[in-house]
């Protein structure tokens, strides 16, 4: 079978992400050319992918690391560069069809729009896109006919349920969350719970960050805010289940009480492949989900009280604009402290909601807006932590 | 809203399948226009029937219940008619642009078959369809562009994981099986059970033939060969896993991977919704699946062991022709033996398999040659009944 290969670029391929992808397309030989590799910082490991994967294009975003990149590329006859800018190169490559954005944080927003405006394949591994800038990249898209895939497990999960279904005619979206370490814990112990405890998460190895926000449950919270800008469903009709196993990725519910769901194993590189396929599916070289082998599969109400952050997360996407920024600015800070030690372990959904208070939106509808907005609304929260979250 | 009516003729409006579709339609009035009802023998439930909805046409199979469902619909205006020849007038009314075929057993072939030619969507409720006749029924559609739909829970679950999907990307179909009352069972239990025992199905209310073959997984095989026309996916890649809360109504695994699936409450009404509204997604007057308050959901292979139906019938399938007509006429006749007390539960399948062992297949082209078929089948099991199996 001769077919051609997708020329893809990768952002952030040193990252957790960036190197999955690779591993995948590393088994998939004829069907991926990789056009473009773009990292933050990691210039060792980028160098030995360019070496592996030879690429047209290879950026690095700090410029500190780039005469080695350089140096590297030259050998090789590949074209290099460094600096922000570069990244953006990376992501508007005039040969990639498809790009994988997966460079983490807000550094990832400005080469996720690049990427959109070219009219790109868009694989969204940064969760920030749509949580800080969901309405701006929608528009962008609409207007460069860019295709905005996701690479998170559950919006993945939803991506598929809804294949072949009309928006008209769903009735909820349905995102499970493992509960994370503190799904059977009492209030107190999670009051009283340090980073080591927060940090164990029961199914998904993760980054420190993002373990956090899945002890919190803010992960299903920004998660909520994405899945409404990728499928268009309002706030009010996207429901978190806690289901414990973590095999069904996620839910829909059809008007008609009918509900799908999409299961696998709890291995990133499936909804990695889905959203570097689509919309063909490819065999896979990946191990396969054995249902007759599974646990029994579990899924209950979260406790709005111990879990307040899926609330912040629901009302800041209510009220629109630059709140979801601001919740999102406020949570990368407040966790930052409490994994510094700095603070509890509520202090994080209470900073949260202190800023969320204070908080105007405006429409976040250009990137200058939204960035200034995630400025302030950190310089806000840090204010609000060392005067004492309770203060 | 304004919009045309779903015009519909129902086949077997007496029985289980069709009493649930009129309720449904009797709770969506604005969606549904009944163009004809037929039924086997029930003349009093089927007056009542045309009473209430009003048909243009209302047959009778039973030549002798033909002269009081005249009178009746004399009175309302309704044209009407008894005998064999006026369910394929129901079949084919150049009124109804959907069928629903809901006649149990060999006696629904012939209007099935009336329906299919006469180019209607075929809401598919009667399972020997299929079983018998699935190559002659394809052919038929395929010629007359026919769409044919499954009302069975587990097909119509397949329907739907398969929306949006490509076939040459399916990678197996998973059936799921309550396991019926002896999911538990040791053989010895099961050899020495009579029909009180065997007629116990945990989840789903259903009649004493289909429970029986839900306890010896004869449904299941019979499903397999089933999906096998619908989906146009061979034996070896259709598999049946135990799921006793019957909630997850069946999966599909995509060659990357990925597991789709569909859940929904134990009421048959889902199904039968989706076959009379499909391509559409109705809001549904039906109770909703809460998964938060069901139990946890369990997977198992099932023990070919104690379940040897399960073999026969792939077996059927793969050897094609007038196997599973074979099959299916064998394990009829079987039941009923088992469930007059004639014989013991382990006879059934043992009845099948030496049937089987005898039968050189056909091929299954013709309705002639497939009743020609059931009929010999039925025989030859009735005499290795009378016997003794182990004989």
């Amino acid at each position: 079978m001769t077919q051609k290969k997708t020329p893809i670029a990768i952002l952030g391929s040193t990252g957790s992400i960036g190197v999955q992808a690779l591993d995948l397309i590393a088994q998939l030989p004829d069907r991926f050319e990789v056009i473009a590799l773009a990292a933050g910082s990691k210039v060792p490991l980028l160098i030995e992918q360019v070496r592996r994967f030879r690429p047209r294009f290879a950026a690095v975003a700090r410029e500190e690391g780039f005469a080695e990149l350089r140096r590297a590329c030259e050998a090789l006859g590949v074209e290099s560069a460094g600096g922000g800018e570069s990244l953006l190169r990376a992501a508007s490559h005039p040969l990639a069809e498809r790009v994988l954005c997966a460079i983490v944080g807000g550094a990832g927003l400005r080469p996720t729009l690049a990427a959109i405006q070219g009219g790109k394949v868009v694989a969204l591994a940064n969760k920030e896109t749509l949580v800080m800038a969901g309405e701006l990249m929608l528009a962008e898209a609409a207007r460069s006919n860019a295709l905005l895939l996701p690479v998170d497990s559950e919006h993945s999960a939803l991506h598929q349920c809804l294949r072949g279904e009309r928006r008209e005619e769903v009735h909820r979206l349905i995102l499970t969350a493992s509960g994370g370490p503190f799904r059977l814990a009492s209030r107190e112990q999670m009051e009283a719970a340090g980073p080591e405890e927060a940090l164990r998460h029961p199914t998904w190895e993760m980054g420190p960050k993002i373990s956090i926000d899945s002890a919190t449950l803010m992960n299903k919270g920004l998660e909520i805010i994405e899945a409404h800008w990728l499928f268009g469903i309002e706030a009010a009709r996207i429901e978190v289940l806690l289901h414990p196993q973590s095999l069904v990725h996620s839910l829909v519910e059809m008007r008609d009480g009918s509900v799908i769901c999409q299961m696998g194993t709890t291995d990133m590189r499936g909804p990695i492949l889905y959203a570097l396929t689509y919309p063909d599916r490819w065999s896979s070289p990946l191990p396969r989900l054995d249902l007759a082998a599974a646990p029994p599969l579990e899924f209950q109400r979260p406790d709005v009280q111990r879990f307040p952050c899926l609330a912040l997360a629901t009302a800041a996407l209510r009220a629109g604009g630059t709140a979801t920024v601001a919740l999102n600015a406020a949570n990368e800070v407040a966790v930052a402290a409490f994994l510094g030690g700095r603070v509890r372990f509520f202090d994080i959904p209470r900073t949260i909601e202190k800023v969320l208070e204070e908080h105007v939106p405006v429409p976040a509808d250009a990137l200058e807006t939204i960035l200034r907005a995630d400025e302030s609304s950190r310089r806000r929260a840090e204010q609000i932590l060392s005067k004492g979250v309770a203060a």
